[in-house]
């Protein structure tokens, strides 16, 4: 299994909601930014395959939501490419929080995309390389 | 099975990305319209219950996006309120587009949220009555 | 001085913060909405500009804050068209909440914002007809 | 004139429209994120203000668009504390983009925000030392 990718991101006011947390259709938006750091850590950036005509369109997403995250943490999101076909992206995500040397990492939410290469007209397309041999690497690894 | 609740909303701008469609992460919101508006017609009032203490917090969510919604577009979602123990709530929703008498309605989106009844220190909680027997009288119905 | 045009917006959850009010971008959504709503009234389709490669861009806003709107509260957005050049329009607008018969309608936040025409590279362009005497007409009534 | 505090922020997926361009609400939320990453470096938590039980309440704001930014640019907020009373604390920003050695930084948008600070129930609140002394002092500096 390869390691995951972690990057970071503060929690922002507006991310909040009047309970005090950040609202869940929030993490998504973490979800994203892992992926295309990710992404583009291993080459393979989302705004070429952009201006080249394609795109990754979400089909599908879960997630779980284990403790609340608050304004200004410093959440981890660790992001996983698992598994690739042709045409479909699944990647996996453990949005967490470092609660110091005592608790240690704690996870908040957890949760997976399932991405589709599409083109302009929205069709479902081979993920053409060099992107798809990126791709793999990241799978295989 | 109950028959769904339904109720209607207009893609905003803010709502669409680049691609020319409705952001994923808003769906998100789609499916708290429609439980809201469910639970008010039912006489069960999410601002009264905070108002007493409680929350109702998303504690599990996916969703299957199958066709894109556009800017301005009018969007049917229909929510269900499938499952109720003491502590949590099941809700499934379908959003979906009228396109005119030949095609009917389409499904662009279907998807589920777990909600557990938390009170003001987070800690899961059972659902006080007068709530409790309107949620059961739905779930029954 | 033509009279506002009103629309109605329910305040979402995801929309208020750790304040526990609306938090305040949200207002220039609520802005946009009374700006669409507007234009939708007076044939003025924004959608129909935009598929024949035109688009509005915000230029400039501005906007006060007097008092704090709350979750499920149903706000009245008063939308102003007062001033058209061939390339700008000008827009000003007050969010409202009705108090009931005491106290009456109050105002919430109120604001502006400047449009302008630009074709698909983003350059400004004048505003074809039919769009433009529809907009003059709205702006002298 | 103090010089501007500076911070990056990455342009997010959800955070265009189908113009292709950053939607101008965001703007606000990168204000608040060059506000707070100013207040933070000068010693001056917001966190900890809220955990006093003070919050800093925007009354006013305006800004205007002058380029448009795009998913995945890495853009700079300048903020400057200009100036502040008792009870309110005006900041202005620039938001920019390096644009290489030879065209050099443009700016995109510029803009304020007018703050109050008031306490849990809304009221207008003198900010409370060593808050206010450590904002006087970013102001005079």
């Amino acid at each position: 299994m390869n390691a995951p990718h972690r990057t970071t991101a503060r929690v922002r006011y507006g991310e909040t909601d009047q309970m005090g947390v950040v609202y869940h259709a929030n993490y998504i938006v973490y979800f994203e930014l892992g992926r295309t750091e990710l992404m583009r850590e291993r080459g393979i950036e989302y705004a070429a395959m952009e201006r080249a005509g394609l795109s990754l369109a979400v089909v599908e997403m879960g997630s779980r939501f284990l403790k609340p995250a608050r304004y200004d943490e410093t959440l981890v999101v660790e992001t996983r490419l698992v598994e690739a076909s042709g045409v479909r992206l699944r990647f996996e995500y453990s949005v967490r929080r470092d609660d110091g040397p005592d608790a240690g990492e704690v996870e908040l939410c957890r949760g997976f995309t399932v991405l589709a290469c599409v083109d302009r007209s929205g069709r479902p397309t081979r993920i053409p390389d060099p992107w798809r041999e990126r791709i793999e690497r990241v799978v295989a690894s």
